[in-house]
C-alpha cells in the first residue's frame, strides 16, 4: 500500500495498515507541502504489487489538502488498484466527487464539516472495493464491508446502531439538503480564504504552501517570541475562542483553526478579532495597518451575504 | 480458544475469534442449556494450547445464562489462561462481579441494563489482558486496549468520542448509583420471575430450562398452531407491545422479551396484559384461571413497591 506521508493523521494511515499486516511504501513530503501524482506514479512503474493507495486528503495537523487527489485516481483506476482516502475533516468542505474521482473507499466523520454530533462514521464502498473484500479472508467482524451489504440490502444495521445520531444525522442531511452541497463547500472556502488574508495581512506565515491550503483547517505559525499555550489560553479564557495547537514537529509553533461545519461570518470575524487582539496583548506588530485587515476580511466574507446559515 | 456454542451470539463470539485468526475448540449445547465448568476443564487437560476461554454469559437467542461461569473462571485463573466474556445483554440486570470471577475481559453496551441510548461500549481489562495485549503484534489500531490506556492516564481518548452519548452515559451511571447495583439486579430479577411464573401459570414453555434461565432475557415458546409474527403483529398494534420473534433454530417458534434496564411493575403487567389478551385473540386456552395468573404476576412484582423507578 501506498501511503502519501505529510503528517499526523498520514502517519495514523500508515500504521493502520500495518497494523493490519500490510507493507506500506511511504512517500515523504514536508509538513507543509504533500505528494504529486507523478511520484505515484513512480512508484508503481516499479513495484508490481502494489494493491492500494491509501491517502489523507486533508490533513489535519499541518492543514494541507493533497490537491493531487484526482489525479492520482486516475493512475490507480488505469493500474486497477485500490484507492482509499481519508476524508474525515473535509467531505462536505471540500470538491470530492467520489465516483468521478474514481475513489474506492471514503471515509469520513459525522462530527466535521456534516455538523453534527460525533459518533457516526460515513463510508462509501465502490463495486472494486467490495470485489477486493470478497477475495480477502480477513475481515474484521464488526467492520466488514460484506456484512453490512447484505444487511443494508433490508435496510437493516449488523449492529444495534446509535439511534439517537441517526436521529441528529437525519437532521444534519436535511440541513445540508436545504443549504445545498456546492453552497457548503463555497461557505467554507470563503471562510477559509478570510482566515488565509487575514494572516497574510497581519504578517503570519501559513504552514500549508499556497497550492495545498485547506479549506476546513488553518494552520498559521505563531510568531518565535510568543508562548503558544499561553496565546491559546488567552484567546480561549479572555475571548471565548478555542483553536487546537500543533502537534509533532509543530507543536509549539502554531495554532490550527477547525473552520468547518457550523461556520460563518458571526464565527470566523469573532475568532480573528479575537487572534488579533491577543496578538496586540503579546505586544506583536501586525504587517499591516488593523483597519485594512478587518475591512478585507468583512469584504471577503461579504460574498457569504446571502447565506441564511 | 474454547467457546461454549448455545446460540446465535455464541456464534458471533466464535466467529469473531476465527477471523481474527483464532482456532476455535465449540463445546455444543442444546439450545436453551449451556455448557458446565467440567466440560471446560476435560477438554483443558488434553488441548495444552488453549489461550483464552471465551463465553457469552447471557444469550439473547435463547434467554439461557451461563451459570457456570465463576466455575469456569476458577479453572482459567489456575490454567493462567484468559476469561474473556460477552456480557452486552445482561451486565448491570444480573451478578457479573468482574474481578471476583476472574474475568480478565468484559464488555457490555450502553443501551442493555444500562438504560441508555444505544452506541457506546464498555470494557473492562484486567493485568493480565494487557499483558496479554502487550504481546500481541496484531492488535486493530481503533481497539488497541494499549492505546486506549495511554489515553486513559492523561483522561483522554485516542479518538474523538461521542459526546452526547458520554452525557447519556454519565446521567445513566448518576440514575444507577442513585437505584444502587444490588437493587437494579433484584429489580431485574423480580421482573425476570414475574415472566416466568406467569408464562408456567398459561401453560407455555420456556426455551432456557430452569437452572439457566436469563434475567433480562426471556423466552417462552409459542403454542404450534399459532403464527408468531402474526402473533407479534397483534401484540404490537393492539397493544404497543414489542418483542422480538425467534433466530436461528428457534425461528417461528418462539417470541423474545428484552426485559431490562427501564423495566418495572408498568411495563411488565402491560407486556403480560398484552400477551394474555392476544393469546386469548388466537383461541389459546391457559393452564390456569386468568385471574389467578394475574394475581400472582403482581404478588411477585409487589416486591418492587418500595422501588421509586
Amino acid at each position: 500500500v501506498i501511503v502519501p506521508m505529510f503528517g499526523l493523521f498520514c502517519e495514523r494511515l500508515s500504521e493502520t495498515v500495518k497494523r493490519f499486516g500490510g507493507e506500506v511504501i511511504e512517500v515523504k513530503a514536508e509538513w507543509g507541502l504533500a505528494c504529486n501524482a507523478e511520484e505515484i506514479k513512480a512508484i508503481l512503474d516499479v513495484e508490481k504489487d502494489v494493491k492500494a493507495v491509501a491517502v489523507v486528503y486533508n490533513e489535519t495537523s499541518t492543514g494541507v489538502t493533497l490537491r493531487s487527489l484526482p489525479d492520482i485516481g486516475k493512475i490507480t483506476r488505469k493500474k486497477g488498484i485500490l484507492l482509499i482516502v481519508d476524508a474525515v475533516s473535509v467531505l462536505l468542505g471540500d470538491h470530492l466527487p467520489v465516483d468521478d474521482w474514481g475513489i474506492d473507499l471514503c471515509v469520513a466523520g459525522s462530527q466535521k464539516c456534516f455538523a453534527c454530533p460525533p459518533g457516526l462514521a460515513m463510508v462509501s464502498v465502490s463495486e472494486k472495493a467490495y470485489e477486493a473484500a470478497e477475495k480477502n479472508k480477513f475481515r474484521p467482524f464488526n467492520h466488514d464491508f460484506l456484512l453490512w451489504r447484505d444487511f443494508k440490502a433490508r435496510l437493516e444495521t449488523p449492529f444495534t446502531p446509535s439511534i439517537p445520531l441517526y436521529y441528529a444525522l437525519d437532521e444534519a442531511l436535511n440541513m445540508l439538503m436545504e443549504e445545498g452541497l456546492e453552497n457548503r463547500i463555497r461557505r467554507h472556502t470563503i471562510c477559509a480564504e478570510t482566515f488565509y488574508k487575514t494572516f497574510e495581512n497581519l504578517g503570519l506565515e501559513i504552514v500549508a504552501k499556497n497550492e495545498f491550503r485547506s479549506n476546513t483547517v488553518i494552520v498559521p505559525y505563531i510568531p518565535e517570541n510568543i508562548n503558544v499555550d499561553e496565546f491559546r489560553r488567552v484567546l480561549r479564557e479572555k475571548f471565548k475562542i478555542a483553536v487546537a495547537g500543533g502537534v509533532g514537529k509543530l507543536k509549539g509553533k502554531v495554532i490550527r483553526i477547525g473552520s468547518m461545519g457550523v461556520v460563518s461570518t458571526y464565527e470566523v470575524l469573532a475568532t480573528i478579532n479575537g487572534i488579533i487582539k491577543t496578538l496586540k496583548m503579546f505586544n506583536y506588530k501586525p504587517k499591516n495597518k488593523l483597519k485594512k485587515i478587518v475591512l478585507e476580511a468583512k469584504e471577503t466574507l461579504s460574498q457569504l451575504k446571502n447565506f441564511k446559515f
